[in-house]
């Protein structure tokens, strides 16, 4: 199984292009969208997103990840593999909460190349072929590396920012759900917040913080928009207080 | 073959979430998006627009259907039979017009629950797995009731408002077009619209009704957008006039 | 393979009604969305940017296209082979840039109509059928003409507008790539931008042009919107300059 998750929006053309390389490679490989509406501009969003939903995906899956503003520029290409799923995309953070989550952690610098390299779309070019390959059971093309030397263990494991705003305009953090209790309000927007379990336990139109399907703090407003009444964007700054 | 009809959304995680349930239980099924923007907060609308485009999909075909607001709380979970295709979902109305429509119909309590069952996301960890499991050839994994006792009979056949706005503007209503005819104007926005076939009949800009290619009366501008032009929206009424 | 180009949105059920009918006739295609949001209203526009993506798929596929304003109206439906790959659609322009571009042609007008002929979706009633039949190794049900008859050879190869706003605010243009050197100036927005070769080569905020992955002049914004710095949309002038 091959899993996409970028920042390409909901239109346009590079999905199925990608699509297609993989087809190509790999053709008996199930494609699944997870996310084409990744955080563009906050790789630290986007690494925490990810994280989120790699448990619903089974071992073996190929994640073929394009958030990448520095494309065509010296950033390198990787491929991990984290407790038995692969992760492959551009050198820039997005991959480092899920190293950091991980008990057994392989690192690979792609040094492939292929003959057709555009300078602004190496998801199509050089990620998509690098994950067909993996998902077909070779080895990435490229040179082993420690982890150890190529990690940021200085991320704390919350972030306390929003990192994603979904179509019913819940608003989910980068605080993990582990740290909620009932007594705990959370200060987002300027308002504080109290924790509830879902929609249904509030009044409707009210605000209310609760642990989300994939272990996150996440934002909601019963019957309503929490972005909209919060007034809340990706970054904003969320706190326990 | 699993259809796909929700509120989620274009963009999100959620689809892809259910997706991966679905290919884990069963592999080999034909997964279709049908539609990923229900309308949320009108479970009549959803489900006048869910049995419009029934007869599009073949025998043996599963409906998964996730417009879910009161998620969480104390709604059932179903499973219905009709006319040889299933349907698996929430028990909120959202079935009642494919129900009414139905000639021969089988109607199921899903009384097992999963292992995970997160307050939030039953379409990735209720519906998704029993939709799974009944496209594999089980049978519903709860208890079998007399529809009769399930169903509310009390709705009208024709639903007089507009259920969907599309990508171009054309607003579906929930008008039988069995009930269009040539002489005929219907009151919408504050207009009286004329009868036409398609698009072409009109003239560039003019407001116009018609029967849609799923049986429904739809309201349409030549070359622009009826819903900006008549100011209308998902909820709004119409009616013959 | 069988590749989606369509002008229905990235919403809405017309893009899974026509996966239905397709999975119907040829179950084990494999169907790839390359655009559901292609230039409605400007054929020249879509035509263009068709051309751009035609070299990424295979041999044998099977491009299902429906930008179809004229849809239920006297507009032929035709089926092209150009070059080894396959077009499906209405005859309004929409392949005129393929055939210009293909050494080798093939032009059929398609005759065959349905038992369900709907006046307003025929991407679901005649395209996708001829599409899947043709997917799997039948002749085009139609009559075959002399491509010269039905090919506007007075078209231009470059065609200077913007053809395309994508999700990040790029705007493609429907100039050839060939044309670019590091000297010229490209006027657009009222604005005269420089070439670079990606986004990093040039300051966050600042707008350039450059070849694009798939051989057009594109505009963008480092780590911004082109479409909102400047004030394009599909359809404005662009010039070399």
């Amino acid at each position: 199984m091959i899993v996409l998750f970028t920042d390409f929006g909901p239109t346009g053309p590079y999905v199925g292009q990608m699509k297609a390389v993989l087809h190509g490679i790999v053709p008996e490989a199930a494609v699944i969208e997870l996310l084409s509406d990744a955080p563009a501009c906050d790789p630290r969003a986007a690494a925490c997103l990810l994280a989120a939903y790699v448990e619903d995906f089974p071992m073996g899956a190929v994640f073929l990840c394009v958030v990448d503003p520095g494309v065509g520029g010296d950033r390198a290409a990787v491929a991990l593999k984290a407790d038995g799923r692969w992760f492959v995309g551009p050198d820039n953070g997005l991959f480092n909460m899920v190293a950091l989550n991980a008990r057994a952690l392989e690192w690979w610098d792609i040094t492939w190349r292929p003959q057709r390299l555009s300078a602004t779309f190496h998801g199509r070019d050089l990620f998509a072929p690098v994950a067909a390959r993996i998902a077909s059971g070779e080895s990435p093309p490229g040179e082993r590396r420690d982890p150890a030397t190529r990690i940021d263990r200085g991320w704390l494991m919350d972030y306390e920012r929003v990192i994603y705003i979904d179509h019913f305009g819940n608003a989910i953090t980068g605080i993990r759900a582990a740290s909620i209790n009932p007594g705990r309000h959370l200060l987002a927007g300027g308002r504080k917040l109290g924790v509830a379990s879902t929609y249904c336990d509030v009044a409707p139109g009210e605000a209310f913080c609760y642990a989300n399907a994939n272990g996150l703090v996440e934002i909601a407003v019963n019957r309503g928009s929490a972005a909209s009444a919060l007034g809340l964007r990706v970054g904003d700054p969320v706190a326990w207080g």
